[in-house]
Formats: structure tokens, sequence, C-alpha cells
């Protein structure tokens, strides 16, 4: 059985959410393919349908299930459509744009009864994460206490200032925190250097672990996502991300990726070959709408937290039994 | 256009190719398994056809293309009934377990005037490797002088002497040598341990670069392989194999893989993948039959040169245009 | 010329500096040792005299320069009396045990106008902290904004509580930011994991540098002290800790030390060695007295924002002139 | 008791020696110094006697032990005149120009009975070097069977033959080979890449261990000494040469220094310590007259092998009792 999917947006994650589903990916067929810009989607039409209205793909009889990587304002509507229709979504983060929308989109959800949204927070799907939370749950480190991630781009626009390398950019290590750690967030303090960047948010979970994450938005140097998990037996964190190693002009080491489309490539892939399995045999992967709320109500917070410079008590509610 | 592919061979290699041919790639089909145990390809048969000729796969109007995982034995005369055919097939290292036999397959693809056949040399898609080759045809580390290699298995069984760890293992050393340098070997001088293992094998090459490569069945620790490529400018070679590194015990640092499989897992994905595009576009990839020959007549002059312990000229006769 | 100099107090530290005086030392002689156990001092005598009486010590026309490695207690009353007889000495740390005592001795300094006390904050001394501070100093990195310190024991004894870990070892990490930032702290906020152990401490300094340091009495994997310097150009840390690795048992890497000792050995060499050129040539090196009353001082207020935690102002008090 | 030291020969080795008795030793001082250069002897002078001959200052009364960092050619003559004088002296490698050269300096201890002289190879004194002897010591990588070293300097002058970079560079691993393995060498086969830069060496030893050394005299990236220790249990291997890691310009890693001082500075110091102490001992420690004469020898052989470009038996006669 081909699974027959419709994509929604075609910017530059979308196209490569399109190229993964056409190149890299099993089982799986792009059916129908719609974008603002139609222009754009003639040109990369290949042999799917070029639909002009995003609600008329995920209707269509055609489409099996959708993916959403238009612009983020649009996400909880089109999710809340995929939900109407019965029809199950990978939905680029973030799941809404207030915590607010988000929490409609879960509500959908619990009113069916059924999990049918995938967040698209691909670091789930990164092997380096994946292995670090496989040495961590496999008890070699023992009980988590302390959670170190650095979050660093190369530069950002002069238009991205500190309350968006919050929602944009730290919104990631939100997500994969929890992950890691199996634990909810419960406080947040954000110490910020002069001008906003980089910041260095701590956050506390219910377990009593602590998660420290640095975020740098122009940290020159090249895109460097790292992530230490310390445990009371010892720690694990990621490798150098590299394969090789050079010498030359009085140096030994290697090279940085630009941004995160090189560093997480097999991350991106992995997860969409593991949504179309999921889709497949009904088994939820991945983020859920649950946790695409926390991350966005928490991110939400952390600005608040952020203004206030002060230790800020984080208020989730109470997960749906859905999620348990 | 989906592809069609016939199997031969399920053993450990013909089931991860029949594995990575089904949920790993895109664009083909399984249409027809095969093996000596029928018993076993009926295990494994889910939609393709079980058949107990391998010759009647080949021939078989339902398959486009063959995989080739049968024993070593069977290689030559599969891949000579797959040329007659007329058929694109990826034949599991060796070629043929003799260079004349080798040179035989070679020839039938002469006389056809048509490149058919890829051996299944799958280090050459290989991240890290390819990383390594980038580097060295850039120009960064200048002009290659130097190769060094180092094979390690954690540990053989006993039958498995000294010859064998040069026409089994060492065989893969020679053809990634020949396509990170791009140059071909023109001697050798082996030294052996206590023991016969490891083996030091020194190569030289007809550009003067001097390709040395450890080969240790039974290094114990580990399966571990490592290259590094020195050039009158620089350096480039493999990062340690690992994702992550973790503290305990008073010790820093990861692990190995217990063989070949985890480590080249991503190498045989992306080799089955390319394999696939280049059967469709014509346009073939990876290690030629030309290089399969290479592989096997340089192994067997190693083997003697091994006997002697002299250094020993290598005689490979002319390459065929075809391989130009 | 000879330095001739007197040491306090010969338990584990002071064993160990008599020890780097008398045999990894030039231009010095010990010319008198003290201890409170007189016959531990007799079995270490060799050609130095044994004193009863640290004060005659300190006034002795035989002892030009003191080593003071009594217990913490002593520490502000001994290093009073040197600078009353107008003797160089280097105090182990901490330099008083609380910031008022700590304030007394750096008011008698400078009372008499002249740096005579070294503290032994003997991190300063580390090659790789040196190195850090070079490619820091040198612009390499640009300006400096966040510091990651973290400071890991294999385990302490269960008499050792929060506050100890604070006041015992936290206490180098205050010294050492300070040293390497060349900034004053003014804030910090403690977090705690459950039990006390580790500790997150996040400062931040007069530029508006970030000081985060994770201190861990408890790690388990064995004495571990990193650091990371951030700036707005690049970054520079520490590699790890060791001069070999090794494979072996399916594992890659190294060992780590048991404590401070073996890790800080060439620190405590290189550190005497300076102390004993600086005590000739009349220019202080190291911590000075008030480096000294600024770690007791921040530690003593760090130990109250971690009874209160909540983000805390640090309390100073200004720098005399002597200190500038 | 002070010992008194003179030193001949003050280039740039002689004089980092007298740098290194004088400000990085203890219990020694420096009575008298000899340059060919008188005017350099006199700047150098301090607090020691200038003495024009080297032969007036072996045998000056108020010269215990001799340091002899004079040009090659005239090492064997006054290492032969120490023996003479019954004094013990730290020699500069190479021990003479020829084997034939040595051997005498070898016979004329012998007829004495008695170890006066110490080879300057600095090696046997370096951490990691020392550290990697300890891990192969201690079986945790069980028999040892390769040896992989890697030579590499930055640059050399042109007049710098393939031949001085054996009896140059590659004396130092011959040298360290030995006593990593403990076991002596018993054969040797060169290959040259074009332009006879860069060598690639492989030598047996007589337990059947196999010594592989790149020597690269124009490594171009800097100045870069590496060693692997391969055994039948595991590996131990030199780590990178670097205290700090650096982020910046898209690129991870660390400097290599520009030659052997920077990189084997805390291995001449503690080589002259350590000779300081057995010259008042009277344990010998370090290179004996034998290693000397061993490390040319094999050097010596190593050329003509290198011309022949043939696998060549080592010649050495029987080692002396005396070195047992």
């Amino acid at each position: 059985m081909t699974l027959s999917v419709g994509v929604i947006g075609l910017g530059v994650m979308g196209a490569e959410h399109l190229r993964l589903l056409r190149e890299e990916s099993t089982g799986v067929r792009v059916a129908a393919i719609c974008d603002a810009d139609t222009e754009r989607a003639r040109l990369l039409a290949q042999d799917s349908v070029v639909l002009d209205d995003p609600m008329a793909l995920i209707s269509s009889d055609n489409v099996d299930a959708i993916v959403i990587a238009s612009p983020d304002a649009t996400h909880a509507d089109l999710a809340l459509a995929c939900v109407s229709a019965g029809k199950p979504a990978l939905c680029e983060k973030p799941l809404a744009t207030s915590a607010a929308e988000a929490l409609r989109v879960v509500d959908a959800e619990v009113a069916i009864g059924r999990r049918l949204l995938q967040g698209g927070y691909m670091r789930r799907f990164d092997p380096a994460y994946v292995e670090m939370k496989q040495v961590a749950d496999s008890g070699r480190i023992g009980a988590t206490v302390i959670l170190h991630n650095v979050h660093r781009n190369a530069a950002a626009p002069e238009w991205f200032t500190g309350p968006m390398s919050v929602t944009n950019s730290f919104v990631h290590e939100i997500d994969i925190s929890r992950w890691l750690l199996g634990s909810e967030l419960v406080s947040a303090i954000v110490h910020a250097a002069p001008g906003g960047d980089p910041l260095l948010i701590t956050m506390e979970t219910d377990r009593g672990e602590i998660v420290s994450t640095e975020v740098f938005m122009n940290a020159h140097y090249g895109y460097h996502v790292h992530a230490q998990l310390v445990g009371r037996a010892g720690t694990v964190q990621m490798a150098q991300p590299s394969l090789t190693l050079t010498n030359g002009n009085r140096h030994h080491g290697h090279g940085y990726p630009e941004n995160w489309v090189p560093r997480f490539r097999d991350a991106y892939r992995l997860q969409m070959n593991d949504w179309v399995r999921s889709v497949v045999s009904g088994q939820p992967v991945g983020a859920s709408a649950w946790d695409g709320y926390v991350a966005t109500a928490v991110a939400e917070q952390v600005v608040t937290a952020l203004q206030t410079a002060t230790k800020t008590k984080l208020f989730l509610g109470a997960r749906p039994e859905l999620y348990a």
C-alpha cells in the first residue's frame, strides 16, 4: 500500500519535505501540493496535482495525510482542518503562534479522542540525540540531574530580536529537553548578555532536574547545537559534529555547517520516514499536539521571564489523558 | 516508474539488502527473491515471488535488475548471466574468487560494450570516506603522498587464516585506496606479526603514493576502520566513529561497534539508493567490474607477497576503454 | 642569592609544598618548618630547622618568606603576622574563614602600603587556564559574554554539605572566573538539584557577562574540571585532560584523575616557582589579598543565595588603590 | 649538596640547557661554560666561569658533570674525554656521526666498567610517551605487535635531504621505538614518496613487532609527532597535542607548534632534572651510550636501505654486559 500525501507550503522547509517524500522515503507518493505562490507550486509539480486552496487539499479524497509547512500563522487553522477531516498531519513547528491557539488544537484532538497531529520537532529523530536518550534510559548515567544545552547560530538578521530567539530557536530546546528527560518544566529564569544576545535560560523540572540552555543567535563561528546530560553516575554528550578531521595551516580540527539544514539532514529524513510508517500503522511517534502546545506555552512564559529577569513559575494546565 | 528488482541470496547480507530495498529505498520494488534454502526465501517473501532457480530470476520478464548476494563462489557465473541478459546487477564483493574468473566477467561486459555490473564495495558510499575524498579532491591537502589505513576486527574464527584476511578484509582497503587516490597500485610488501595477525601491507601507486594498511583480524577491542590521507599541504582523516561521548567509571570516551554492519549501515543504505537511481538513469556509479577485477587480482598477488615476504610488483594488464 | 623559606603546616598540601620547594624549585631553600604535630615535622625535617611556634618561624631572622598551609582557621592570623613582620607569604586558600576576617588582612596590607600576600589559587598557573586566558586576551574570540564552568568531584564525604561545596570548591571557580574575565561579579542565583548536589550557580559581572558554574560534589565518574569561554567571535575551552587515548574492551577514551592533586600538579609546581621568583623580584603575581577577600566574600553571599533560591546582589565594597 | 655542571656549546640547544639548569632545575649550579664563539659565552656568563677550551672545562676541578651541546662532529671526542676524566655527561644526540665512532665511545665506557654518558633522547621524558609506556608495561593492551610513528616537520631547508631526515629526525623514532617496545630492531625497508619526502620506514624487531614510521620533513601544516602502540588486547596512542580547543571562523580545533622546542619543552626540563638527580645518585637514567650507538648504527643502515629500496637486515653486534 502506498500512502498518498499532500504538502501545504513549498518554502525552504516545505520544498525539503517534498524532496524527502519523493526521493528518500518508502511507501509514499505526493498526491497533491499547494502554495500561496501557485507558480512555485507548478514548478515543483512533477506528477502531483497542484491545488490552490489548502482546505481543498486537506479534504481531497486523493490525499490520505498532510504535511503542513506553510507560514507559522497558518499552522493552527490547517491543523484543526486536518483533525476535522480525520486525517493525520505532520505540522512544522510551531503548532500555533500562541499557547491559547495551540490549546484549541489540543482540545480538537481530545474531542475526537484520536492523536492525528505530529509536530515537526525533528531533533527527536537526530541520531545523536537518540543515542543520548538511549544511554540515559539505559540507566548507565544514573538519575539525571542537569541538562546543559547550547544552541548557537552563526548570525541572525537584525529584526531577529531577543523574544524571537526564544519563540523560534529556544522552542527546540524546550521540546528536546522534555523528551530527553521525560519530565515537565516548572520554572525559568533568563540571564541576558548586553544587547540581549546570548541568553542563558535556566529551567527546573518537576523532578528537580536543572536545564541550562545557552541561546546565541550571533555566535559568529558557525551553527552549533550541543547537549550534555548529567546523571548521578555519569554523563552523556554529543561528540563534535564532524565525520572527518583535517590538518592544515598550523591547525587541526573540522568545520561547522552554516545552519540547521546540513546539521539535521538525517533527522529530517528519519522524521519523514517514521511519520509515514506511523500513519500507516496508526501508532503515533514524535512530538504530539500536546508537546507542541507545551513548547509554545513555555516559550511564551520564558519571554515574560526575559522581560522581568526573575525566576518565573511555568503554568501548563493538566495534560489530557489522550497524551498520557 | 518503479524499478523491479530480484534478489539472489538471502543470508546476512542478502537479507539486509532485501530490507534496504523494501524499507529504505525509493522508486523500487522487490519482484522476486531466491535462495538455496527455499524455506528461508518463503519466510521472507512478503509480496515478492519466490523462485528456486537464480537463472530463472535473472531471465524473468518481471525483473529489471538484480542484487547478487549468494555465496562468493557463485558471483562470477551469476554476474555473467546478468550481462548476457543485458540486466544491471549489484554484485556483493568479491566479483569472483580468482582474478582469472573476474577477468572473464570484465571481458563479457567489454564484449557488449556496456557497464551493467556494480561491485558491492559499499565504503565508497560511506559519508566519512566521501567527505575525505571531497577534501582531497578540493586540493585543500595538496598532492596526496601517503594513505594510512587501519582495518581491525574484534575477532575472527580460527579458520580465518592470513590469506583470508587479505582476500576477505584487505580487499576493501584495496578498493577504497584506489578510489580515494584515483591512482593504480603497482607494488606490495607484507610484514606479518607472529602468528600471521596483524599484517602491515605497504603498497605503492603509479603516482608514487604510499599506501600503508594495518589488517588486524583479532584486534580484540572492537570493529574499527580508520584512514588518514596525507598530502603535501595537509591531511584529512576519519573522526572517531561515534555520535556521543560518555563519562562513567573514571572513564571518558565511546564504544565501538561489534562488526561492519552498524559501522557501515549508512553506506549500505546509500549504496542501494544510488544503485537504484543509477539503474534508472543508466549512469553507472560505484565500483565497476574492472574495479572488482583489480581488487581480486591485487589481493591474489598480495597473498603471494605475504608468502615471499618481499616487495612484489603487481600486474593488472591494460584497463579496457569501457572503464576509462 | 638563595631565598630562605619557612613552611607552616605539613598536612597533605603543606607536605606537597615542601616537596615542591625542595625538589622542583630553583633558587630557594627551606630554612624552617613547623606543624602542630611536632613529630610529623621532625620526620620531614631533613636540613630544615623544626620550630614549634609558627609565630617564631615568621619572625625568625633565617626566614625570608613563608608558605602558610596550616588549617583554614589559622590562615588569617598567620597572614596578618607575616604582614606585620614585612615578610612575603604564599597563603593556601582560603585567606580567611569569613569575609570580615579577610577584610582585616586586606586592611593590614593597605595600612603598610605593600602587597606581601599571595593566595594559593593555583589554577591561575594551570597551563590550560593560562592558554584560555591568552586566547581571550588576544581578542581572537571577541568580547567575552558567557563563561561555562564545570567542577566535578568523584565523591565527597557525607559531612560535606551544600554550603561547603560553595565555600570549599566553588571558591576556586569564583577566583578563576574573575581572573579569566578581568571583571567583577555583581549577582548570583543558585539552582540546587534534589539533595543539594549538584548546584548550578549563575552569576553576572559588572560588564554584563554571565558565569554559569556546575558544582557537583558526587559526580561519581571522576575528578573533572572544565571551562568554556564564549565570546562574540568564537569560543575557547579546555581539551579533555589526558595525554593519551586507549582502545580496549569495546571502548575508546581515557581515564580521569581521582582528585585535584594529579589534575593540578603542574599548576602547583608553576605557582611555587613563580612565587619564589616574585618574592625575589618584588613583583607580585597570582591572587592578591583582595582577590582572596573577594573569593571568600562572594562565597559567603552565594551560600545565602543558595538558602533563599533567589537572584542576589553581591556586595564587595570598594577595591583599595593598592590592588588597582 | 649542589652539583657543579659545565656546559659545552651554547647554540640553540645549549642555551636552552643552560636556561634549564639555571631556572628550572634543583640542586645544581653552572660552574663553567664554553663555546667556540667566546663572545657569545661571555654574554651568557652570569656567575659561571667562561672557558675557551672544552677539554679544560671537562678536566676542571670545579666541574662535576658536563652537558655537551656543541656541534655534532665534536660529540664523540668530548664524550670520550668525559669518560677518561671519569665525569658524567649528558650528550646531545647524536652520540657520534658514525656507528664506528659511537662504538669507540661505548668501548671506552666498557673499558672502565661504568656508565657515565646519557644521550639527549629527551622523548623518553615526554609525559605522553611516558604514559604510553606505562600503559604498555601494565599489560593493559596485551603483547605489543605494531607501533605506528608519525614524525612531521612543517618545513625543512632545501639542503635537508633524504638521508638527513633519517640521521637527524628518524633517529629519534629509532630510540623511542626501542624504548617503548623494549625489543631490538632487526630489519628495515624504506618507501619514499616522489622527491624523497615523505619516507615510510618499516622495521621489524627481534620479537616480531612491526614498527612503521612516517617521516615527513615538509608536512607544511605544522610540527607534529604522533605514535600509536597496538597490542593484542588494545591500543594506546598520544592524544592531540593541545590543552585548549577553539571555535572560530567556521572551525573547531587547535593549533600546532612550529617546531620541537614548544612540543618537547616539558621533556627537556624533565630530562635535565632527572639527569642531575641521576648524577647525584649514581643511578643512570635515559639513553645509554649503547642506545646512542644503536640509534646511529640503525640510522646508518636505514640510509643504505633507502638507497637500495629493499628489505635490509640490521647488524648491531653484541650488547656489552654493562648495558644489560
